[in-house]
């Protein structure tokens, strides 16, 4: 097993001392900001390596103004989709920041007190999963002199500002037409709640359309992105003469409670209904049957986020806002 | 839907304008460090909360050396237990306190990094879920100065650190004693790997042993905690004769992979072979038959890691270690 070293904490006057000169110089060495002659350069990054000296952060981000923290701000860290988003922000070009993680719950009272709190802890940046929050919300607290990047929405909610969002349409549409070409023809999709993203509704009707089918019912029943929510919309479809033959879900949640439904009126799936969700959490891999349903690309999302944000951070991209569009891949398992 | 008032960044030199006393005297007021008559700190107050003035939170810490922040460093954030216990860390007594979150992967260099980077930046306390770390390793790193929660593990381990562990025998004992009152005798264990704490199977053959029963096999079997280990793993218990009527799988990812092996076999679950996992993470809730389990309190660690932080921080608390152990709770569902 690895161990640390047993040294004390070294401070710029050990190394100052140990190059023979002034703290002021080992500062303009760290900073950078000053010319040196590449003769002491060398003796003090010497010196720094030898003590194996650390630069002090809090004192380093006082004189740069730069803190290397951003905040990620997000409804739920327990839905599994953000932690995964969060190792992605980690592990790319976000890796030299540490990272705040705010849970809002939707809560558009704690998403303001979480962006004001981390304005005044000076974060280089912020990525922001938010329904509820408005570009202009966003620019009167942090003064629109902060990088951001918006997680999900379009460009016409979010406008001047980068985002990073899946492609809704396509992976609804592909999960449709994966419908269609098992034989399917009364296709029932439970939508998400009133006021949510219309992509993945447009992108089932896309698919839909090109084959000539109809909603089955028109228009698609509506539930809460809940298990129990999927549930009870399923039993109401099941009630309808003749009942859907595929049931296309607009989040594994209610997907599972789609299953759940199913199984209680003695139905099997995929054989009597079929069922397809949306997201690919972990569980819907471990669910009986296992669920076929789309990935939203949740560690590539972070990943490209972090890739924005730092080039707005460090100035190498200074032009007008950007939206990346990831797409979305659908996954075939048992239950279709 | 609530929007933020609209204002620019108020200065504290807006405040004393506004209060009508000098900057240094609004500094007095906010930090409390020096005595200012009521009359004007009711004044300095009243100015503070008209214009809506928050202090900086960068140049707050320089004075105090007190950041309100602190690290969870955790081995991996996608593993459902972890956002719960930050979601307990972020809502109890650690709510006024900004949390990194660093991902560590369980290898002792990034632990180290992470460790040491969070120190740099002067975060006010650490929670830190190691198996590899010792207490002189971290001692070394925080020059023994912050205050520091381990999650798990045992006094032995952790000497001179508080810490917060889930009662993992007690759970372990009501699992297998809830097997043994269901009726069956011949009840095997899954347990961890080798050199993974004893907690779960010491549990496991204290309730055998009350009851009069060996552990079938003896000893246990091990995997490696994931879903295809307890797969393979059931697969060989299977192969015993006679086969074992209960399974005692020490983590859910263990439990998934046993219902699968016990399924590719023809068995039922629980007629033919009863299943018990570990943990409660989601998808047992979610797998089919739902899985009986013993619910880590992940949550209440969270609370408690950040209610024994806070007070070494503000110095409520500066007595010797403490070891929190929190009950786990058997959770009866389906599969047993």
């Amino acid at each position: 097993m690895e161990r640390f070293a047993r040294q004390p904490r070294v401070t710029i006057a050990d190394v100052a001392r140990h190059a023979d000169v002034s703290k002021t110089t080992v500062s303009h060495v760290i900073s950078g900001n000053r010319p040196v002659s590449a003769l002491t350069r060398q003796r003090v990054e010497r010196a720094i390596s030898t003590l194996g000296y650390r630069p002090d952060g809090l004192a380093r981000s006082l004189r740069t103004r730069r803190t290397h923290t951003i905040a990620l701000i997000v409804p739920d860290l327990t839905n599994p989709f953000y932690p995964v988003l969060a190792r992605g922000l980690e592990e790319g070009e976000g890796a030299d920041y540490r990272t705040f993680i705010c849970s809002s719950d939707g809560r558009p009272n704690r998403e303001r007190a979480f962006l004001e709190d981390v304005v005044d802890r000076h974060v280089d940046g912020i990525v922001l999963d938010s329904f509820h929050l408005t570009v202009d919300d966003l620019q009167h607290v942090t003064g629109g002199r902060l990088p951001v990047v918006w997680i999900g929405g379009t460009p016409m909610q979010h406008p001047g500002v980068d985002s990073v969002r899946p492609n809704d349409e396509l992976g609804a549409s592909e999960a449709t037409s994966h419908l269609i070409e098992r034989g399917h023809r009364r296709i029932a999709m439970i939508d998400g709640p009133e006021g949510s993203g219309s992509s993945r509704r447009d992108g089932f009707r896309r698919a839909l359309a090109e084959a000539g089918l109809p909603s089955y019912p028109e228009p698609p029943v509506r539930s809460d992105w809940t298990r129990s929510g999927g549930r009870a919309a399923v039993r109401q479809l099941l009630r309808l003469s003749p009942s859907p033959d595929a049931v296309f879900c607009s989040n594994d949640l209610t997907a599972f409670g789609a299953l759940d439904g199913i199984r209680d009126a003695g139905l099997r799936v995929p054989d009597d209904v079929a069922v397809v969700g949306y997201d690919d959490i972990e569980p819907a891999a471990l669910v009986t049957p296992s669920l076929t349903t789309v990935m939203n690309p949740a560690f590539d999302t972070g990943l490209a986020a972090g890739k924005l944000l730092r080039e707005r951070i460090t100035g190498a991209y200074r032009g007008p806002a950007r939206t990346l569009t990831l797409d979305s891949r659908l996954i075939i398992r048992s239950s279709s």
